[in-house]
């Protein structure tokens, strides 16, 4: 097969794979350990938006802490892909009109609970890079 | 549609779908931020081992710092899947024979370049969960 080649990504192009995608993961550390939560999101404003319960990742967003946040997409057939990573505060939404809005344009829940907050990650830095396999 | 349950992972159910997948991804703290990085992999002796060339994840390595590894399948229109996070040490492999060994199991790289490190991440504690849907 033939090598696949690395290209950057624009932020432009960032955001409209971030925007597409409804499944994400939260890089997090925990009592000094890191740990990753797969998430269902969508972004708004710029901000990657997402639904959580009681818990680590509310601690997260209550304390403004910094967290990763990647998104990819990668076919092992063809050996193509791309990823994308947001680094970026996260805080939770508080406005009741704003909590409603990220509600109505958040993916469905997929498992029942109280899952009734709502956390934006505001991004300090988005990069992300495509490998794509040169035509013959 | 049904919502989900989620059911908790046994030990040896996270590690038959560890060894079956092939893409995962690295978390780890980077000048105190967070990043995560998609990696390919393979399961060797129950640990994650991936290839890499210099730069964060064999800085990393080399300083043995305790990192996250995450794996994941998500179905979006049956809104069921898995997923599988492993925190552990992170070494490089420097026994030859091993190194060897490793290059043979883990996957091609996708891209050309000097990947010639080899890195493990020795597991502490791995736990897993899986989203279904109840049967009708």
């Amino acid at each position: 097969m033939a090598r696949g080649r690395i290209s950057i990504l624009t932020p432009d192009e960032c955001l409209a794979l971030l925007t597409d995608a409804r499944l994400g993961r939260v890089g997090v550390t925990v009592a000094s350990l890191p740990e990753i939560f797969p998430v269902n999101f969508c972004v708004i404003d710029g901000d990657v938006v997402f639904r959580t319960g009681e818990g680590t990742k509310l601690h997260m967003a209550t304390r403004e802490a910094v967290v990763a946040f990647e998104v990819d997409q990668f076919d092992v057939d063809s050996q193509c892909g791309w990823s994308v990573l947001v680094v970026g505060t996260c805080s939770e939404e508080r406005d009741p009109n704003r909590v409603l809005d990220a509600r109505r344009q958040l993916p469905d829940d997929w498992v029942p609970g109280d899952r009734d907050h709502v956390v934006r990650i505001t991004p300090h830095k988005v990069s992300g890079r495509r490998i794509s396999v040169p035509s013959a």
